[in-house]
């Protein structure tokens, strides 16, 4: 009932929010900017108590550096919200409008999607990132994050809640959902009517057990077990730099290469150097047998991991027979997230562009820039690996839908 | 197992059909255009089993008259195929694309969506006309139409996927679940990973089931409880037409009208000509109380009425003290399909476009306008009332997603 409740008052609270004009939004942003600026030791306080209960669990490193807020990592959120305060509104743009032979004027125009549910994991500044996007495109948000960071997620909510509804946005657009039980995502995700989208953010289990769930639509984010193809004909060097850069330079996201795919012809020539550089960095090599059979000391495949988003210093390399046999394991194996080939041959190049099924398809760059901010959007709630509605890095646009506002002049239909 | 297999066959279509030449597609169309009408007898034969079937049923005649086929009802779905033939394909279009600081070129291509499941109730048109619209935009299609109908649904698609064949579409791309038992569309709509879309067509009950069953999304259509608002300044004869017509032109269908709200002050001017009217075409009014206190003869309204798609000879009525509570009342029960004002003020007109919540709002024209063809589109597969994906007429376009294509020239991230 506590869910249901916050979730209608979210509703009610859209309907006002969703034609505010964007002057008075973007104001708020900058408010709620401040807001955490100013409250700054209140919320590293509060964020401390996370921390400590961390550390006493003995969770990993990565996870306390994840968790950890400082000044800085709260100015880089205050920094986000005046970042997508300035961005362009989409809300009340008419994509087109067009005139029938029987005089009506039919119009598509960007609206709210309404009341959209974020349920994520414990990084605070997914909590106001997200506020901070909903507002922006008009939508009031409901927000579930993890039990591990559940007093920084207070303490931002009430910091930015009040600074929105000083700036005159009401007060229930912003939700946050105290229940940390497994069982509050699941009457969270059913609340159709209510909530008219849920974005999971986090692992692969999660967004699982959230589609299985869910009767309200879901926009799937962000399990990448991502390919790059090596063609016969290439650039040796430029092969190696992008095959590095897509495993090394960010390994635990969604967009760093798992499984490196190479021509039989070429393997010989290119899979040493290859491997060597990698290991010099630390990454693990798991390959198939001829892969081996070039490299005799890496640890061999198994078929498990053609089907495994490592996020770790682990990258599965196999030879293939070409093209074909490349495209048809990515399509087999990949989640449609961001593929890439590597090849000096423009016919191969665009068969491969043509072929892949998945959100993003490279020819010749590292799959690292699937991001909106890479792609020019300036904002972010994550990367779709699902087909309806969005497909690839989330901006402000994709959390909008359309309505036909349609003019007549006493029109009846014949 | 039968269902799953199914399913990954037309997913293994789904690939090569998604590839191909809109020349190739178009050729295909018109040739099962032809073979539809070379096979009239056969499918009047087939037909006449389930009309059969439906009066040993005692199936009401406007059932049997949506279930049967007739020489021009078949020459209706052949013609429904040129048209989709004729039409541009949208796949391949590239809607946009730039250019990053960095030499990425970042084009957004559509393409098809992949394996889109129908689920529809008993006429036979739609199986042709389905079949008609996925293969026009590269999906594969899986279809599980009414036990009632199956004969019928048997017949056209045989004859359909043999002609489809002949001009060089991959077998599998067209397939009909004919296991007509409730438990097959459970087993359709968890087919995850290779049915990409779920589109239930039929009423609130086939619609509620799916959206509570499916894993895999779903684009819900039609349940369409549409308004009708009066407001205090407006052109009494074309409130009146409107109404008529948005109510009696076809009561049967989604865009219909059934709740008239009438503001207070004309109420007493205007509705007893109205009633007078639909009476007269034999509509069943059902009234709020002051409706009976200006016309005391007509059906009380019962609190359920208001959320009621009577898809039938029978209106609400309710007076209303203004825009606010009309609005309050149409996005309180209205379920988002077609809404209008009937309305002189601009000021007014703009608010209620501005405020309702719906695929379609209109200023001044009947609701059924709602619908592929009035809009212009040239084809349609049903109407969308969620916001996800698709909102209002869903014509080819809505059966595309799109993809990234991004073309580099060696980029790492740095």
């Amino acid at each position: 009932m506590m869910i249901e409740n916050k979730a209608r008052k979210a509703k009610n609270a859209s309907r006002e929010l969703g034609i505010m004009s964007s002057g008075k939004k973007d104001k708020a942003l900058e408010a709620m900017a401040q807001a955490l600026e100013n409250n700054t030791e209140d919320l590293i306080r509060a964020n401390n108590k996370d921390v400590d209960m961390a550390v006493e669990n003995k969770r990993p490193k990565a996870f306390l550096d994840r968790l950890k807020l400082d000044k800085n990592r709260v100015l880089a959120m205050s920094e986000g919200l005046r970042v997508v305060s300035s961005l362009p509104d989409p809300v009340g743009e008419v994509i087109s409008q067009w005139k029938r032979p029987n005089g009506l004027i039919i119009g598509q125009q960007r609206v709210p999607l309404g009341v959209i549910a974020i349920i994520y994991e414990s990084r605070p500044n997914v909590t106001a990132d997200a506020i901070g996007l909903c507002l922006k495109t008009g939508n009031a948000v409901v927000l579930r994050g993890s039990s591990e960071a559940i007093h920084s997620n207070k303490a931002i909510v009430k910091i930015m809640k009040k600074a929105a509804f000083d700036a005159g946005i009401p007060e229930d657009s912003i939700q946050l959902i105290e229940d940390v039980r497994r069982e509050s995502v699941n009457e969270l995700v059913s609340q159709k009517g209510l909530i008219d989208v849920v974005i999971p953010r986090g692992g692969a289990g999660l967004i699982k057990s959230v589609t299985e769930n869910a009767t309200v639509p879901v926009i799937e984010t962000g399990v990448g077990n991502c390919h790059i193809y090596i063609d016969v004909d290439c650039d040796l060097k430029m092969a190696e730099n992008i095959v590095l850069n897509a495993k090394i330079q960010r390994p635990g996201v969604c967009n760093a290469v798992e499984t490196l795919l190479v021509n039989r012809i070429i393997a010989p020539k290119i899979l040493p150097g290859i491997i060597k550089v990698l290991e010099e960095n630390n990454v693990e090599i798991r390959g198939c047998s001829e892969t081996l059979g070039i490299s005799p000391n890496i640890t061999p495949s198994c078929p498990e991991d053609w089907a495994t988003e490592y996020l770790d210093y682990i990258l599965a390399i196999k030879v293939v027979s070409g093209i074909d046999e490349a495209i048809e394991h990515i399509n087999e194996y990949g989640t449609g997230h961001s593929e890439a080939i590597i090849t000096n041959n423009y016919f191969r190049a665009e068969e491969f562009l043509n072929r892949i099924d998945a959100a993003t398809v490279y020819v010749n760059a590292s799959t690292r820039f699937t991001d909106g901010f890479e792609f020019g959007f300036g904002a972010e709630l994550g990367i779709s690996t699902q087909k309806l509605h969005a497909r690839g890095p989330m901006g402000l646009q994709e959390l909008t839908t359309i309505k036909y506002i349609i003019r007549g002049s006493g029109q009846i239909r014949q």
